[in-house]
């Protein structure tokens, strides 16, 4: 079990931060968390998940356009934008990552509905990895789905098959800025043993 | 940061186990599941999650004639299955949720494909917080898509506005019969800092 700090890091102390403190995110940053959340269970070991992390003001610019107002001045302003996408295609990946059975590809390639079912079921476990693997390693995340995805597609992924799916502003965030924290279910709410 | 046992048990050494030792998973333990996951973010604190945690032996065979040939033994095997399911009607929770917005409920109330886009991306989101929650509080876990959601739904969610979404076995993993791990895709096949 993990220490009371650590999930206090991950879950319990973490919360999704509009205000950010004026403090780089670097390279290296980027790395650790992709390294870490590139090993959390996809179906088939598919990982279709696709990352553009959004830093330079010039590609800050290419993204306001797609940006909902009352996401605007909070991801305009944070050190990075990450646009968590996946793949349709990502059976084409297959046959490496998933090398044990052959006709795995064909499973997806066949039926392009599954496919795009298990991109997005997928690469949204994977973009939940990314926040987890963000805070994990000291960084704050704020995740939105408030753009306009295809404004997004157009301008980030033309000619690929990958679509975005969120937006998660990282970086160091603000605490003088929080809200009050909503609310949650219950376990009774939402859970049953049976 | 974590530190590099924490960021083992959650990431870099967990593995999804097929094999199962012989050991209870208490409601202690999904307890402290739930208490940890419903803390991570979604879209407006929708919280669409819903999750039948399936333990005693009646409710496994009642779950049996869903799954896939190649889940089939593991899954009856396993101390506790969890199918992770989302709520299409998580909507008329969000005036308690989201109480700083009134009208967030009608964003989705008014628009039944925007409310199921949002039930399963946010239900995924809360399904992976699910999987490293049960890791972080000592669980391995095997997550799969291999079963029939229909039949779920029509057995654990009749009457109701659920969606099976994915399931996931919990207890603790014999190390014995784990396969090799799957390769990853590189930091530059799937990331791009602009």
């Amino acid at each position: 079990m993990l220490d009371a700090g650590a999930l206090d890091t991950l879950f319990r102390h973490a919360r999704t931060h509009d205000g950010w403190l004026d403090r780089p995110v670097s390279d290296e940053q980027l790395h650790q968390i992709y390294e870490l959340m590139k090993m959390g269970p996809t179906s088939a070991n598919s990982c279709p998940a696709r990352i553009v992390f959004v830093r330079s003001r010039q590609a800050k610019e290419r993204l306001r356009p797609a940006l909902s107002e009352g996401n605007l001045e909070k991801t305009m302003a944070a050190p990075v934008t990450a646009i968590i996408g996946f793949d349709l295609k990502f059976y084409d990946r297959l046959p490496d990552l998933f090398p044990h059975n052959p006709e795995a590809r064909s499973w997806f390639a066949d039926d392009p509905k599954s496919a795009e079912l298990a991109a997005f079921r997928n690469g949204t476990l994977q973009g939940a990895y990314f926040i987890l693997a963000a805070r994990a390693v000291g960084l704050d995340c704020g995740p939105m789905s408030g753009f306009d995805n295809a404004k997004v597609d157009a301008e980030f992924f033309q000619e690929t098959y990958v679509k975005s799916n969120f937006l998660c502003n990282l970086g160091y965030g603000d605490s003088n800025r929080l809200f009050p924290r909503g609310p949650r279910l219950g376990f009774e709410e939402v859970c049953v043993v049976l």
